[in-house]
C-alpha cells in the first residue's frame, strides 16, 4: 500500500484558498516552480496536487500558461422531468434566456420522426441561448408540432419560459421521453455565441418531451458549455 | 414558410449510398465540388445537406480535409443498472476490457466522501480500457472499498466482468446511485489510449454505486470517446 500521500495536504490547502476566496474563478494559481518553494516538495508533487483538483473539476490547466481557477459549473439535472429555470434556480443561479431565431418551416425527416409527424409537416423553430448569472451557458434549438401549437411562436415571444408558452398553448404538462448525450468540439459559430474557445468541449442533448398522453410536443437539442455545466442523474 | 428543401434529397441520397456500404466508417466523402456537379446544385446545398448529417452523427468534418463517414456510436444506457457488457451487447457490440493498472493505496478526500469512508481508509483502484469491437470506447477508474472486499484485485483479474468479480466478493447485486456526465478534451495520454487525436472530445462520468442497502460499494470515473459513444437515458 501506497504511503500517506504529501500532495493531498497541498492539494486541501489550495483548495482551502478558493474556497475562502483568495483565488476567484478565472485567477492563475502561482507556478508549479512557486508552489514547490511554499510548500517545499518537488514540482512532481505540486504537479500530482494539481491533477487532483482538475479531476474534481477546481482548477483547469493550460499547457505553457499554468492553472487556473475553474468556474463551479451548474448542475442541470436531467430526469423526467427537466425545466431550465427550474434546474438553474435549484443550482443557485438566475436562469436568463435571448431568443436568437425563431422560423416556421417544413420539418426534416429526422425531425419529423421524433415528433411522429409526416416529412414535409410545418414545425416551429425557436433557437435561444440560455444563460446562468448573465454567462452564456448553452446554446438550444426546439422544434416544435405547428399544426397542434398554431400561436406558440408569438408565445415563446410573450412568455418568460418555455413551459409557460407551452400552457399558454394548452400543454399543461409535458414530461421528457429520452435525452441522448453526446460530446462536441464547439464550432467557431458556437464558441462566439457561448464566448468560449472554438474548439472547447460541448455537452450536446438530443431530449424528445411528450404531453401526458404521451404525444411528442418538442424534440430539442442543447449544446451546453462543457467546462461550465455537469448533466446530472439521480436514481 | 420555406420552400421544400432542396437539400433534403441529396442529404437522403448520400445516406442512402450509406446504408448500402456504398461509402463505409472512415471514408471522405466526394468534395463539395463533385457533390454539386453530381446533384446539380450549389455548394451552399450540398453544404447545408452535409451540416444536416453532421447534426445527425453521420458525417463529420474536418475544415480543410472535407466530409468522411461516422462510425456509428455505441448507445450506452444510463439508468439504474449500469452493466458495461450488456449495454454494449445491447448495441450489437461485442464488449471487452484490458486492465491497465490495479492498486490498492489510501482514499483521497473526494473518493472517502464518496464512498462514505474515512479520508485515508484503503481503497482498491482499478483502470481498464473498455472495448466494442475490438475499437477503444472508454477509459475507466474504478474505487472499491478494500476493507469491504479484501478479494477484489485478484477477482478483477479472475473474471470477466466487473459484476462477476463483485458478486465473487460477495456484493450479489448494485445500482447506479448517481451519475455526472462533463465534457473534457482528451489528454495526450488519453488520446493515445483511447486511439483518438489528442484534443478530441470526452464525455466523462463520474458515478457511484450502491449495494441493496444503499451502501456506496463503486465510485467510478469513465472517459467515453466523444464520437463513439452515445449515452442515453429514457424516463
Amino acid at each position: 500500500m501506497s504511503r500517506p500521500a504529501l500532495w493531498t495536504a497541498i492539494s486541501d490547502s489550495l483548495t482551502s484558498d478558493i474556497a475562502a476566496g483568495r483565488y476567484r474563478p478565472g485567477d492563475k494559481l502561482p507556478t508549479e516552480a512557486e508552489l514547490s518553494a511554499r510548500f517545499g516538495v518537488n514540482r512532481h508533487t505540486v504537479r500530482r496536487a494539481l491533477q487532483a483538483m482538475a479531476d474534481r473539476g477546481l482548477v483547469h490547466s493550460r499547457r505553457g500558461a499554468g492553472a487556473f481557477v475553474a468556474a463551479k459549473p451548474t448542475d442541470y439535472a436531467l430526469g423526467r422531468r427537466v425545466r431550465f429555470n427550474q434546474n438553474l434556480r435549484a443550482s443557485g443561479r438566475v436562469p436568463g434566456r435571448q431568443i436568437l431565431m425563431s422560423e416556421t418551416r417544413l420539418a426534416d425527416p429526422g425531425e419529423a420522426r421524433a415528433l411522429r409527424l409526416s416529412p414535409g409537416d410545418p414545425v416551429h423553430v425557436y433557437q435561444s441561448l440560455a444563460t446562468a448569472d448573465g454567462e452564456p451557458v448553452a446554446l438550444g434549438t426546439g422544434v416544435f408540432p405547428a399544426a397542434r401549437l398554431p400561436n406558440l411562436p408569438e408565445a415563446l415571444h410573450a412568455y418568460a419560459t418555455v413551459t409557460e408558452a407551452l400552457a399558454a398553448c394548452g400543454v399543461a404538462d409535458y414530461t421528457r421521453a429520452s435525452t441522448r448525450v453526446t460530446a462536441h468540439l464547439a464550432t467557431a459559430t458556437q464558441a462566439t455565441r457561448l464566448k468560449l474557445a472554438a474548439g472547447a468541449p460541448l455537452l450536446r442533448t438530443t431530449s424528445v418531451n411528450i404531453d401526458p398522453d404521451g404525444v411528442p410536443i418538442e424534440y430539442g437539442k442543447t449544446w451546453f458549455a462543457g467546462d461550465r455545466v455537469t448533466l446530472t442523474l439521480e436514481s
